[in-house]
């Protein structure tokens, strides 16, 4: 391996996310109770989801309005105006969750710096994400922030494109197999999966990957010996 | 001058953006019209709006929630669910408006293709950019997109660094004095203002600009002698 780039997925690799996106989904099953079951009303939310990914995109304000557009559909019309902005509210909520570090991530960052060009390659909102980053305290250790409308492997091309490099001189980091391993070994690069314990239904994927340019660990420090010649990981 | 990269904005500098803006708030205002007259309605809008910027950014998923807690707070809790149906009905709507291209934009960009670096430096929500250069037939034009958060000083410095040019290498055309003109001015970019007929308030600054650097036309094509060899203007 040449490599020159290194880039981290950022929600649920480098900090939590998906928790509060379940927190959230709770609190509308809750404000939406009287009309139907937590697990009817999920799924009603998450039909209207995929149904505007192609309008909204990733990210929280979309998920926002996705809500309202199934809470006035469960209710069949009859909803108040107090729960509308109770789900407004539940967005700026969202929006405005504290930043928490994944174990090991610092220390990861700390060790790979100075030995490759690290870079952020995330999905979703540009705005949510670059707060997100910001308020993070990790943006000094990145070369480059890449928010992706979508990350497919024609978008994988377009970023080595931006960086300049070959797909070979690529190695990418994340939890999820779908968006952050499958594309990325599909153009001829290196991807490491690193599994967070609860995954977005729109992001499982029911597969085996076998390749030599796969690796899967436990806890993100474990890249550092793949990554490091031995003298560095004291 | 060595110029490098010629950037341009996106809405209401390569296609039109504020009248379909526009068009929604008069439809906005009609669906609260029994409540207040236009005018107070725009203006609760406007200052929902502004107090959302920093949570929400710019783009219209923001707007559309900005519309729905603007429409709660004029009509005080009273207002039917129809009413919010309609309004995220006008959200959608807003997003798949054509792109309708200006005049001279496409007959500008082929000229100077080839003579610079041409990029794409818009504000907004980044899922609704890339759809609408998708759909604008413009793409190829364009070595790079950059989606921005936010058109500051800081913001400019931070996309000089991502092309690797020096700021005297570096002009930017766009609608915007406040967005597109001053920041890049102060940085010691070149840059030049094509007025558009109608700005968003917030858009607006009284400025008479006098630079070294900067230029006003009427029109896009006016560019053109200001940026190549008189021999390639025929």
């Amino acid at each position: 391996m040449s490599l020159k780039v290194i880039a981290f997925d950022a929600d649920d690799t480098l900090f939590i996310n998906e928790p509060y996106f379940e927190e959230t989904e709770k609190k509308f099953c809750g404000i939406m109770e009287n009309y139907l079951s937590h697990q009817s009303i999920s799924q009603e939310l998450f039909n209207t989801q995929i149904n505007n990914l192609p309008l909204y995109g990733y990210g929280i304000k979309g998920y926002v309005l996705s809500m309202i557009e199934a809470a006035v559909k469960i209710s069949e019309g009859t909803l108040s105006v107090s729960s509308i902005q109770k789900i407004t509210d539940l967005g700026k909520e969202l929006i405005q969750k504290p930043i928490v570090l994944l174990d090991g991530v610092e220390q990861t960052l700390n060790k790979l710096q100075g030995h490759y060009k690290l870079v952020v390659a995330t999905k979703g909102d540009l705005k949510d994400q670059q707060r997100k980053l910001h308020n993070s305290g990790l943006g000094h250790y990145f070369h480059h922030i890449e928010v992706m409308s979508d990350k497919k492997a024609i978008d994988y091309q377009k970023l080595l494109k931006r960086l300049d490099i070959s797909p070979s001189e690529f190695y990418m980091i994340g939890n999820s197999l779908k968006s952050d391993v499958l594309p990325v070994l599909e153009i001829g690069g290196h991807a490491c999966h690193v599994p967070f314990h609860t995954t977005w239904a729109h992001e499982m994927v029911e597969h085996n990957v076998e390749h030599e340019n796969f690796s899967e660990i436990e806890k993100i420090t474990e890249i550092l010996p793949l990554l490091l010649p031995k003298s560095n990981l004291l």
